[in-house]
């Protein structure tokens, strides 16, 4: 044994408990199969980049490598660029959201905004409540930060508000350790459902009534492709932390996110993230703020709803032709996803390998609960990076790896092996 | 009062117990000060990103807008692009390490891996020992995760090895709460001394006898003005931790750091990271790998040497020609920083209004200490960022500012009302 083996041994030995109780994600691990070429995903959230006009982000680029290189390449504060936080405080006025640039900071993405509401809040076994399934990037989040995570069903008007007022009062009004609620009440990931203006409107009072912070993120609130615009929560109330992100509407690569938040929160949140990672990125900052104020970024906008209004279409008309009567899925106006539930007797986790033979990978839905006991027949597939042609051929080859699935299960129970499923 | 005012006050009452224990740093509102055009700033840590050729941003820049921009705006996974990875250790290599990259992974600058090394190994209480004083924005990082830091203090040599054997001793070998020992070997900061040979070779024989990781953050080891390279401790074992990152040679603003570490290390790293920011700016990566390829950039990296081993000895100069006797100060080889040590009656921190007054900033010393009780009559002073004529006339200022303080306090020495100081 080599001493730097012996010392690799020993480092492993020395990780923090948070670290332990880690999970790997099962998706990443689907990113890297997805790359055959063969393969059709439907596993991803990655947005369609390839839409994006080269000469909208030439023109943006431009003025973080020439126009203002000094500001682009120095270091910046803490809460990002103001300039920058005046497009993000625009983007939110178009939505209905009243807010100063100075109630803004910006993030490495919403990955890092989530990250940071955790490690500001969270103390080991604090309550997080959370839509169950949720984001399984803020389940990660999270974790590193040990929360007692409670999980609160939806239906197709979003998170079911009478299960969280239940819950509430096993918890009990004011309870010191109920920190936050997170939630996706746009097109939610994984679920595709929207939280309907009455729930919203509920869900506020609830939090005054039991003393919660009302956590808002909305990656895809600009992407609807049916219905009309439902006010978001921090437009009804000022107090709720509100997530916002460039991911979607521009692009992932560039990490900019924001939180949005009354200065109490915020001054708090800034001394955390001076920490974590001093600052984020001037250069990007500088890219996102011209692409939204010198490019016709709205057109390009337009351009991505149409192309994902197509493909969620397709998904849905596949799902009609060729998915089995036993599977149910739900419909969601906007968004990346749609959230697919099997008969319980199906694992979709343990169907993953099959999947991937017939040419299709989805996400098993366990992933998308703290526990990962829930969830495990169900999965979220993704309209959001295929062409229609290719969703198409993917849900049949899904449907029959399911049909497959499900031949056998009937058989057990007609032969009385198996009781059949009551849903 | 208003709801969204009870609601405030709701939300900082919920903050976590990491978060009540961290101090606002005092270098930040120096930061603010020192944009008045009148103050000449020695507090910042800037490098002068104006001696970069726009050419070559240019150059840079277009391979992320243009030649790879569906990867440049795509996710990209939590280690970073393989091909900026090969890079970094085309970088290592210069300096004498010897790491694939499948070794490395890339950060959102060096503060990030600071934080993520800290959120993957200490639990609170867990003994970590850095330099006294240290990087205020490690001691920051490391303090969400509660830590019991000890310092050991430096001497022209670097870290006083034999001080460290001696808190080993009382720690004992092979103790569990032990994780890791911090250091900057090169132009320590704030210190600005480097650890000589025999003395790493040392710590890497301790760091095997007492059973702790060492991590070797590196971001100056390229901008060395006098003397020979010193090989780093990630050379002598490759059990090392080492912190790279590009915001010394290249350009802070575009946030890439990396860590370099034995896969099981990086394994975990890596799973932290997901939850913190899921992947880093890919369009960032791409653009410092084409710098550090396309660009002559050494020829670049020679410029920013001179031009800083300039500034070095005007401050050396100005130090020799202004500074009271009572005051001694560190002559470094490389780096950014010179830290002074004041008779133990004066206070850097309260004498600070008084040199913005004056018209120059510099950092106090406590914010090098994890108790702010120590370094308290001791100050850092950066030559980074102003030309050899603001440097001279800066350190005439704060001359001035320090003679006023010690005649006030030799009239009291004289007056038998003060001890006078032994050092």
């Amino acid at each position: 044994m080599t001493s730097a083996h012996m010392r690799f041994e020993r480092a492993t030995e020395k990780v923090a408990g948070r670290v332990r109780k880690m999970r790997p994600s099962a998706v990443r691990d689907l990113f890297a199969a997805a790359t055959r070429p063969d393969i059709i995903s439907l596993s991803g959230g990655m947005p369609d980049v390839s839409l994006l006009p080269q000469s909208a982000v030439r023109k943006a680029a431009k003025a973080a490598w020439c126009d203002q290189m000094a500001q682009a390449l120095q270091y910046g504060g803490t809460d990002g660029r103001l300039d920058t936080r005046r497009v993000f405080a625009d983007l939110m006025r178009d939505e209905g959201i009243r807010c100063k640039p100075e109630n803004i900071i910006i993030t490495s993405g919403g990955q890092q905004a989530l990250d940071l509401i955790a490690k500001t809040f969270v103390d080991p076994g604090d309550i997080v409540i959370t839509e169950g399934p949720t984001y399984l990037g803020a389940l990660q989040a999270f974790s590193a930060y040990e929360p007692d995570v409670r999980c609160i069903p939806f239906d197709d008007h979003g998170m079911r508000i009478d299960l969280l007022e239940a819950e509430l009062q096993r918890i009990g009004p004011g309870n010191p350790r109920l920190k936050f609620l997170y939630t996706i009440p746009n097109f939610q990931n994984p679920g595709g459902v929207t939280l309907i203006p009455e729930r919203r409107k509920r869900l506020i009072e609830l939090s005054h009534q039991y003393g919660f912070i009302v956590v808002e993120d909305d990656p895809y609130g600009r992407l609807r492709y049916d219905g009309g615009h439902v006010l978001p929560l921090k437009a009804l109330d000022d107090s709720v932390v509100y997530l916002g992100t460039v991911s979607k509407v521009f692009a992932p690569g560039l990490r900019c996110g924001w939180i949005a938040a009354p200065s109490g929160v915020l001054a708090k949140v800034n001394l955390v993230k001076q920490g974590s990672d001093l600052c984020g990125s001037s250069f990007d900052q500088v890219l996102v703020e011209h692409y939204f104020t010198d490019t016709p970024w709205q057109r390009t906008l337009r351009r991505f709803v149409r192309t994902y209004h197509e493909r969620r279409d397709a998904m849905l008309r596949a799902l009609e032709a060729y998915f089995p009567p036993e599977a149910t899925w739900t419909r969601p106006e906007g968004g990346f996803f749609i959230w697919v539930t099997l008969p319980s007797y199906v694992d979709a986790a343990s169907m993953l390998p099959e999947a991937l033979e017939a040419g299709v990978t989805y996400t098993p839905g366990d992933g998308f609960f703290p526990d990962g006991r829930r969830g495990r027949n169900c999965m979220r597939i993704a309209f959001c990076f295929e062409s229609p042609d290719n969703i198409d051929e993917a849900i049949r080859r899904l449907a029959l790896v399911i049909e497959q699935k499900l031949e056998l299960y009937r058989a057990f129970i007609e032969a009385g092996e198996l009781k059949e499923d009551k849903r």
